[in-house]
């Protein structure tokens, strides 16, 4: 059972959460990649507190999350060995992916035009924050920034309050949308043998995952008010009874689309089922939902999600992460792992939820610290143990 | 300049928006897509209203999103008939693609191993709500619900009104992880000719994308409290001033992390750069936000965007749909284009936003309409134009 990118060679630059997120599932796939890092801190996510916190390592629980499968090579991309290494490792390399600000590697001697030089076929993938060009080319570029730009925001909130989604959904789907870009281009170079560049970014990626609202927006004639509901349905467009809902002993269920008769007959409200089109039902959508409401808050949790799924309802319990981790289904699928750091002990990591039957993922590499494998790196290019040793100590300057 | 996947065969099962989502992607990439639908109604994501809403033509905008390249072949699963069709066309199909309940497929004669007799080096893909075993498999599975389980909710609410998120993350995730899940089996047969099975699902496909906030969860010590902010910060793990502030034109910006000497700078508060430690600041971060919130109010949108990026600070607009759609950089980066629909002239579709140097991906064919495409392949398999048509009369009845 060999891995599906087993042999690939992956020179990567990216920092944060966007890059590291996606190159670590071509990791996961068996890419052997090559993690360049500051000397010192390196990437600046190890520093990105938590609730104000970082874990006993000094490594943030974030970067742990995202760089498994992944050998820290530490170095100075200023200086002219820095630029030695890492033009020897692009001689070999599949794909350089990089997240700086547009223009930066390039002006340091990385730019796609220079690595092709030494090797005409590689891939070079950027992720940026807006675009390798246009009028936000030099603006900062960052999750919270594309999902406010991307109207996201605007939706997610309350008329009142609008808030961005909490968790970095701008940063999640451009790093899936970046390692889409990387096997489309690698399956086009295994075709062809050739590279070229390719480029991603955060805000066409958030803007992407709202395609259905946007068409929504586009297409639909009248145009409607994109206004949420008053009584707090999950999305502007959703009729009710779709949302979350409190039940007797202090926790929610969700409850998705059900047909108003349908919904009338469950909880034994017979008016509702006088709603007879969905444009009826979603004009009514915030009387509606009072009414469910009302019903739910009777009875416990555990209550209506059996007697929901009884009748093949939309309906789940909402969990607290302690209740998703012990879930039945969340441990058969194996979705949490754990994994040996050299620092920490036993951590656990989050595995990529695809399941080949041939060629499993796998989970053997602990996100690295600093540079922990220069010297292996090096050596590997043909430097002698005193060299690397050399090289190393020189960069930490 | 030829297409990425030109000359790959995918025969499509999928409704709704994961599995659409997912491989209309492989098929702006270039590959070659029969959707096959039920006679009549079709997908049901066809149906599935905005609004209470769905655009002149019938279809919901939610489909026009998410189907464009894509041929459409009706057919009823259950007859013999049908099933000769789609056994010819897995003859040649590199990948079979569906979202039905796990089992559901397999017991109409559709399954991996069926395919697997006609063509041993298919690709057989499915996405599923929980996994294609487990206690959960007979559940429905759902976006709001994957949502819901996954602890998302949880954390995207406010304390008192968890609510879902605003657009459908499970069913985006489960898209992409799905298009990565395909691309990497291709990759590998590609490789070694070697077809397989592999699936993917929503409520991992959730989970994966709160990889950060989990890892904080599991590799914390001491377990930090997971609750929101009581002054609305963008997630429980955020300190001040991360969030949405609203301006003196009741518009809205966005503020990312800004260290607190600076922002006490910035916004010329020196009491604030007391706060010497990233766990002061965290604790205080409802006093922090408030202090900024009172100053952010006293200017414009446009006055403070300008004012903060003049000092590269993570800063932006909160945007409406209009105001995103006009943005003069997604103006530039075409994320939105205009294609001739069948039936309803022209419409907007949202662009994968990936750009290819040498293989760009291509919009020229809009979403079809049930069965639009049925002769053609009919054709393309060796029945005559008569025989097409008696075989889409059957179907249809």
């Amino acid at each position: 059972m060999e891995q599906i990118l087993k042999g690939v060679k992956i020179l990567d630059f990216t920092q944060y959460k966007a890059g590291p997120m996606g190159t670590q599932i071509l990791g996961d796939m068996g890419a052997d990649i090559v993690k360049i890092e500051r000397c010192g801190g390196g990437d600046l996510e190890r520093s990105f507190s938590a609730f104000g916190m970082v874990t006993e390592g000094g490594d943030s629980p974030f970067f742990l999350a995202m760089n498994r499968n992944k050998k820290s090579l530490a170095l100075n991309l200023k200086t002219p060995e820095a630029k030695e290494v890492i033009y020897k490792l692009a001689d070999e390399a599949d794909v350089v992916v990089q997240n700086f600000r547009p223009g930066v590697l390039k002006k340091l001697g990385y730019g796609y035009e220079d690595f092709k030089k030494i090797n005409p076929s590689v891939i070079y993938c950027s992720n940026s924050g807006y675009g390798l060009d246009g009028p936000y080319v030099q603006r900062p570029g960052q999750d919270l920034l594309a999902q406010s730009m991307s109207g996201l925001v605007l939706m997610n909130g309350t008329e009142e309050n609008p808030v961005a989604v909490a968790t970095s959904v701008a940063d999640a789907a451009t790093a899936l949308y970046l390692c889409i870009a990387i096997l489309g281009a690698l399956y086009h170079k295994k075709n062809t043998g050739e590279g070229q560049e390719v480029d991603v970014d955060l805000l066409s990626s958030t803007i992407a995952i709202q395609q259905e609202e946007i068409s929504a927006y586009l297409n639909l004639k009248p145009r409607p008010e994109f206004k949420r509901s008053k009584t707090g349905l999950a999305a502007p467009w959703n009729g009710a009874p779709y949302g979350i809902y409190r039940t007797s002993d202090d926790k929610f269920i969700a409850l998705g689309v059900i047909p108003m008769e349908k919904l009338a007959k469950l909880i034994d409200e017979p008016d509702l089922a006088e709603y007879k089109t969905l444009e009826e039902s979603f004009a009514a959508r915030d009387e509606i939902r009072q009414v469910v409401e009302k019903h739910i808050r009777e009875n416990t949790q555990k209550y209506w999600v059996d007697y929901m799924l009884s009748f093949d309802v939309w309906c789940a319990p909402v969990n607290t992460y302690e209740e998703m981790l012990n879930d039945p289904q969340v441990v058969h699928n194996q979705n949490i792992r754990e994994i040996e750091h050299p620092e920490l002990g036993s951590i656990g990591i989050i595995t990529t939820p695809i399941r080949y039957a041939k060629t499993p993922l796998k989970y053997d590499m602990a996100p690295p610290l600093v540079g922990e494998h220069s010297e292996e790196i090096l050596k590997s290019l043909g430097y002698s143990k005193e060299e690397a040793a050399a090289v190393i100590s020189r960069q930490e300057k």
